[in-house]
């Protein structure tokens, strides 16, 4: 095989040892021509990395490359790429890598539902390659995937908008987030601080909901307009009755949040929007009589389409995320993974320095 | 007491005995400043009168006199009452009399979800009077929730629009049901029948789900496009992936649907609405990754001003549901709720006659 078919990351290799992942070479995908290739920049830490690692969602044939907040550099475009970018732009690369892009669901902007889509990381293709993520030097990527960066948006701030924020994003934006309507934000962390943001910025009445009360100064800052711990105010689902245009669940776990409270706090035509990616033996259990006028769905990132929109958003509002970086290789993603399974970040891991930890390999 | 303010109906004392219900003579509701007098001319058989009849909703105090598709004449009109209505006209009331017309809810036409709104059988007033229904002599009503039935609507056709019509039609309107949109009606009963009606009616290409085939050929006269026979076609959910844009579920029980088929075979932005009341103790149980891109709700009764949208729709393309008449009387209570509780009915009764049992009352 020759040298530029082989990549350099750190992977997980032993789900026991899942917190210890190691630095290995591994064979890339195969370049298509549709295919851009990106020396990566600097990757997010996703609540999702740390569920594949673990586990937690089954075990994914090993080595196991996380990473699916991706920004980086063009280095390669494939000779039937058509979307106009070129070697040396900036670009960013979300949780999903392909998808058919010719049946119904892709063709309206919801190929993030596509049967076929393929996950950044973990992901199988047609030809039986497990995909790889953003934890390595370089990914290569169906160009309908791959996003211009705008230029006032610095790395590092990027990368977590590409799925975290993509995936509060689309439910704000598909429920008509915006002047005169009162939102709510349950679950003030990485992916949730970055809905407080945005619901701000579309211009809604934001509430961030949150179990007790130790977020609530950043809740402010972030943009909320009001706060409500849900521990602190047992009878919250009474205090907020007929508030809610639409709330949007960010927490971990379905147990987070009483699905026997919220709708009480819901307008009639309300709409209650999970994007949590729950352990797949939860289930939720509905009393029929209390979802009365007030809709439950569940949400899954977003389009492309919306993905610009959002970076278009960020970019004209200069809006930030709040981010920590860390270095990348075994002891940073060690860090990243501990800090994370602990909840001890505020609010999103970025993993940087790939010239210090790659160089050697470039 | 004088006589005006005694009524006489057919009413459930012993819910040991709910199917032999007994003519009964009861205390009228004070009438109010804004409160319509009606003499009942006919009243539809709703599957709630059998719920409420038979205890499976708790015990209301008795005697019950259940009905909430009333058909009549105004004979009184209250002193304050400003909605046009006059001694003489034919109107209609359904499932609800009251509600306090000053909350958010009331002011943005969710009346049926306001806090305070009292059912038209068993529900309580707020003077701690327990609501009589339509298999009775008369009714006394807040004007709100009295509307005027168009000429051309017979009124045994028109008694089951007021509720059960009203309940499907909310939420085909609500959710956009027309031209273009796939709709499928979970459920081909005295609810369901009427739903593949107005759907058709409005415009949307029409799926009747039942089952089993046993409903086909009605399913088709009713003006369905398409049927499905779910118990018939076990790969349905397959079959019709990625199909519907709203499902309006109207099986009585949540067990007659399954939750997690039905998803697959919504588009992305669907919407899964439920009008079944099911026993209280009935618990949805969802997989929260099966409800990917799709919303599930329940929706409850209507507004009067949706009422008014769906008599006019009925009355301009002239619309005939599927009724069969039964005179009121114990003996004929007695045939509705035990062919009812049997599911031996294409597709409403419509209890009629009054004149004959009530007349030497009157």
């Amino acid at each position: 095989m020759s040298e530029e078919n082989l990549f350099h990351g750190i992977a997980v290799q032993d789900y026991n040892d899942w917190k210890n992942p190691k630095k290995i070479q591994f064979k890339a995908k195969t370049f298509n021509d549709h295919d851009i290739q990106i020396k990566v920049e600097c990757c997010g830490v996703c609540g999702s990395d740390i569920h594949a690692a673990s586990g937690h969602w089954g075990n994914i044939p090993t080595p196991l490359v996380v990473g699916h907040e991706i920004v980086g550099r063009v280095v390669k475009v494939g000779d039937r790429c058509d979307n106009g970018l070129k070697v040396g732009d900036r670009v960013g690369v979300g949780a999903q890598v392909f998808s058919c892009l010719e049946c119904n669901r892709c063709k309206t902007d919801n190929e993030s539902y596509c049967p076929k889509w393929v996950a950044t990381y973990g992901g199988e293709y047609p030809d039986g390659y497990i995909s790889k993520g953003g934890y390595a030097d370089f990914v290569r990527v169906h160009e309908h995937f791959v996003v211009p960066i705008p230029e006032n948006i610095p790395s590092e701030y990027a990368a977590p908008l590409l799925c975290g924020g993509l995936t509060v994003f689309s439910p704000l934006l598909r429920n008509g987030c915006g002047p005169g309507k009162k939102v709510g934000i349950v679950g003030i962390g990485g992916i949730g601080h970055q809905g407080v943001i945005f619901a701000n910025a579309m211009g809604a009445e934001v509430y961030a909901i949150s179990r007790t009360s130790k977020k609530k100064d950043d809740a402010f800052k972030l943009g909320a307009h009001h706060f409500i711990a849900t521990k602190e105010e047992p009878d919250w689902g009474t205090k907020y009755y007929d508030t809610f245009d639409l709330i949007v669940v960010c927490a971990n776990s379905l147990t987070d949040i009483d699905f026997d409270v919220v709708p009480h706090t819901m307008k009639i035509g309300g709409r209650i929007v999970s994007i949590s990616i729950p352990e797949m033996s939860q289930v939720l259990k509905l009393k029929p009589f209390g979802l009365k006028g007030v809709s439950i769905s569940n949400s899954h990132l977003g389009s492309i389409k919306e993905l610009k929109t959002l970076l278009k958003l960020v970019s004209e509002k200069n809006l930030r995320i709040w981010i920590e970086t860390i270095p990348i290789g075994e002891k940073g993603v060690h860090e990243a993974f501990d800090r994370m399974d602990k909840g001890d970040v505020r609010y999103r891991f970025t993993m940087v320095d790939y010239d210090k930890e790659f160089s050697q390999n470039q």
